[in-house]
């Protein structure tokens, strides 16, 4: 079986402000760890895809940085968007230069920027969506098995199984939810058979662009010019026109929630996408105080529960909780955990005003 | 009549820590004005003493940053100690100096680190505690009016009414009173005959060290010791050992609480001692959010009532309110605003560790 992992790295992170920046977005980032968290995503592929089969999806931008990440990767790793038009486009340019080398190679489709705890879990659960997608030639996604009722992720409704292989099912896909509000995601755990929807996934990739053709027909038609510019001189210009032609679509929206063949496999994996300092405060190591971080120093005079990045000072806290500090060269961000979602308010102020050494 | 001015300056202000070290203790910090608060000290004497009649009584490790910032003052203006032995030798020391050149000429003796709002009341004030003084052979002290009951401050119980002069009153001290509880400062407050002890003295420099030979005689001796030396080469020798001979003792304890013709003015001059990051910023302007501070730019996302220090980043702050941040090259402080006393904690921790760098 011949498997490429699909790495999409071309996010901007603006809630991991100032440590995220548009040249440094969280994938490149060690926020939860000493690896960043496209390294992490690299790591955990060991033995599932040669490296000659990892390809990055990213910007020019962020090319250098990975690259520096991922020394063992090289140019021919690399597939550059001239910009975002998000899931869709970027998986559809995959496929095609993976469909150049072996139409019926499967592809496994990652965000660079998610943790997984449980690493060997995630393996043997990936193994399976591979089997099963090159068998079957189906869409196979991960659903995680929720812990608690939350409102930040789309859900995945499990129909009958399909099959079983020791304790894994390889469930027929129901419905995909939007994000819930409490009240439904209540429902949704309770119910036992909604699952997150983790944003993995893995066919063949002549299985892919079969459902690009069929169903965004205008995304097909791009592909395939640029499909026929590849190895020409004319290649950067043929991606760029023709992505500035393409309306930004979600691979769920456009391919996923109207295709049949769909399949989910509940994994149980320890994930996580870090969607905010709050969440990396939830999944950091905690000092007695429940205080969390990286830093130098930290002087705590009755404070507690709080998150603290300062790389290069001492830093006193107070008579404070609940908040998150990150300190970087050229900017502070004092937040209150709970408002950790609107850092990127404070973002789009900067934006606002211009300020791009800020962004 | 010959006045001088003693300008206390050898604090070190743990508590305006990561802005006051001990070379940079608050009086040379321009912590609620454009001036630092020693240069605001010496500008309020503007007509009240000559530059020739100043006397900084400081330490070593300070002298050169204040003698930078009063450029019109030289090293016949500053009395150095070797070290801090509170206020009973250090303005015993400033009146040995000044005897020597005029034993009767009033001494008006000054902390260099307390904001005074209303100068021209100020001046009027000194100038007849300054006469009193002279005429009486008094111990003259300025009580400051209490406009709320404070617990942080000694209180001066005004006596007898001795003289009057327009709206101004000079009374004999019946108690000084230590920092009071709440409820003693309420029924301080209502009473209407308790003051600030402000800290602030004026007499004879021929009154004060005849007080100090009579209710400390340990240090009129040394003292009589350093007389002997001054204008020698064993001046410095006899100094150091002298003050290392020495207890700490204030000038309050050590004779105001004991003495006869003590007497204290009543002053309504916008007095603050200026005691902590919360005073700064209760004392200063705020913008619509109740934010103040010193700062390069400040994002401000649902948050109010912040004192924020930053001269080079920009800060965001998301969802916070009664915070104090100071942002100084190598340290961070982040304080409840309400904590603000417990700020020489932390100062603490790091005197523990020996980490001479942060103090």
């Amino acid at each position: 079986m011949n498997v490429y992992a699909v790495l999409m790295a071309g996010g901007v992170g603006t809630r991991f402000w100032p440590r995220s920046r548009r040249k440094t977005p969280k994938q490149v980032l060690n926020i939860v760890d000493d690896s960043t968290m496209i390294q992490a995503t690299y790591a955990r592929l060991s033995g599932l895809a040669p490296d000659e089969n990892i390809l990055i999806v990213t910007n020019p931008e962020q090319k250098e940085i990975i690259a520096e990440q991922l020394p063992r990767l090289g140019d021919q790793n690399f597939i550059l968007e001239p910009f975002g038009r998000n899931t869709a486009p970027c998986i559809g340019l995959a496929a095609l230069h993976i469909a150049r080398e072996d139409p019926d190679a499967v592809m496994v489709v990652l965000p660079a920027d998610h943790v997984v705890a449980k690493v060997k879990e995630y393996q043997t659960v990936l193994k399976l969506a591979i089997e099963y997608a090159a068998e079957h030639e189906a869409l196979v996604t991960l659903g995680i098995t929720p812990n608690e009722p939350a409102t930040g992720y789309g859900y995945i409704q499990a129909g009958e199984v399909a099959t079983r292989k020791g304790k894994y099912r390889v469930h027929k896909v129901k419905t995909f939810a939007e994000k819930p509000n409490l009240e439904t995601a209540l429902r949704f755990l309770d119910s036992g058979d909604f699952y997150w929807n983790s944003g993995m996934f893995i066919w063949r990739a002549s299985t892919i662009l079969k459902e690009i053709e069929e169903k965004l027909p205008d995304v097909f038609e791009k592909l395939e010019l640029v499909k026929a510019a590849v190895g020409t001189p004319k290649y950067e210009a043929v991606l760029e026109k023709s992505y500035r032609a393409l309306k930004s679509i979600s691979i769920d929206i456009g391919v996923m929630q109207r295709a049949s063949h769909v399949y989910v496999i509940p994994a149980d994996i320890g994930w996580n996408d870090v969607g905010s300092w709050e969440t990396v405060y939830e999944i950091s190591d905690k000092d007695k105080h429940r205080n969390a971080g990286q830093f130098q120093q930290l002087i705590n005079i009755d404070s507690k529960k709080c998150y603290v990045y300062s790389p290069d000072k001492v830093v006193a806290l107070v008579g404070v909780e609940d908040l998150v500090v990150v300190d970087t060269g050229d900017a502070l961000l004092i937040c209150r955990r709970s408002h950790a979602q609107q850092v990127k308010d404070a973002v789009e102020v900067l934006v606002k005003k211009g300020q791009e050494r800020y962004l």
